[in-house]
């Protein structure tokens, strides 16, 4: 209960979800991306989460909406230019996140120079998981991170196969925008994305530490 | 001092801003883009804001630091799938600010399909000036916008030359992502964009209105 209260108040205080593409190799390829030099990062509005309980809608504009599991990194304590060195003390904890994604708009934003709000940012595109503080996770390099759909499974892999590891992350993020308590990043899939359909379940975990499951359904 | 109140409040309690990209027709001519089709929209993190009185920074990364005057239109209400008649009953005010945009940095974003995140959200990327209520603006399509660098006229433009109109932007947002209270929306920039330098002073207003002053500096 506690956990899950700290989950609603993250969503309500958060002012912004950083996300991070391309930083499992696995799954730059399956997309036919580049791995990216530098971390790539874009923004999903915090009027995207959903918790557990609701649904996840699928936008009319959008055919093919994937799911992406990711770890969610929750910034505890302000910081800009933070030195890799100093980045675990900005963290104050972890959540389950999917970073839901409208392929074919980003294939479009991709192709036209287009930004890839669209593609990321609609209302239910951030599912999230309750809060885990960061003393229950002795090693953030070696979480399984896995999803299923209808019971398939998916997705599966290990945060140790991050390109750029979460201090790398937190350093880069913050010379670019200051970190404020209750930001998310979100760093990154594992290969076997792949679309969901209305009426299909998805259930998404961090093994041994946080599970959830969330419907599918068309947006009226 | 209580619009300049109401203006670090809007700052402190935001949790996003939509940008909007082309919506004066002359502006999308300069930068050699098609005048859109729908409305183009990104995302900014409310930790780009700056009020008047510190700097606004060039990142090291940056070479061309544009200046983009516009006009802020504030959510007073939330709201989903806003008509368009009632978008007005969803807006509590007005704000001048400035979109600063890399923009090199958005030239290889859009060639290389990438999002625009770094061509618009850094530090300081937002100058922002004081909240003007709804109230001492009887007619938002016919307000004056204009930009001066160390005293020269550089955009001025009206708000009569959106392509989409206020209403519609609130609208058509609204059916992607939710408007929170505190919600901004940068409408688009009337030509006249360029760089600025180090140690130069960026004067802008929306006339009888606002008006605010920036000095620029190269960021340490
Ligand atoms: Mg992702
Ligand atoms: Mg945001
Ligand atoms: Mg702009």
């Amino acid at each position: 209960a506690m956990a899950a209260y700290l989950g609603n108040k993250l969503v309500q205080m958060g002012t912004k979800i950083v996300g991070v593409g391309r930083n499992y190799a696995a799954h730059a390829k399956e997309l036919g991306a580049a791995i990216p030099k530098e971390p790539l990062i874009f923004l999903k509005p915090t009027s995207s989460y959903v918790r557990e309980g609701s649904f996840v809608e699928i936008p009319s504009s959008c055919t093919f909406l994937d799911h992406e599991v990711e770890l969610g990194v929750v910034i505890g304590r302000k910081g800009r230019d933070i030195q890799e060195s100093q980045a675990m003390a900005h963290i104050s904890g972890y959540a389950l996140a999917l970073d839901m994604t409208a392929r074919e708009l980003q294939a479009i934003a991709k192709k036209q120079g287009l930004p890839w709000t669209l593609a990321k940012g609609y209302d239910t595109f951030t599912p999230i998981g309750n809060f885990i503080p960061k003393k229950q996770v002795p090693n953030h390099s070696d979480l399984e991170l896995w999803l299923e759909v209808d019971g398939q499974l998916k997705q599966k892999g290990s945060t140790n196969d991050m390109i750029f590891s979460i201090p790398v992350l937190v350093s880069y993020i913050s010379t670019i925008m200051t970190l404020n308590e209750g930001d998310i990043i979100l760093t990154g899939t594992p290969s076997g994305v792949g679309p969901v359909k209305a009426g299909q379940r998805m259930k998404a975990g961090i093994t041994g530490l946080s599970e959830m499951s969330f419907e599918v359904k068309a947006r009226k």
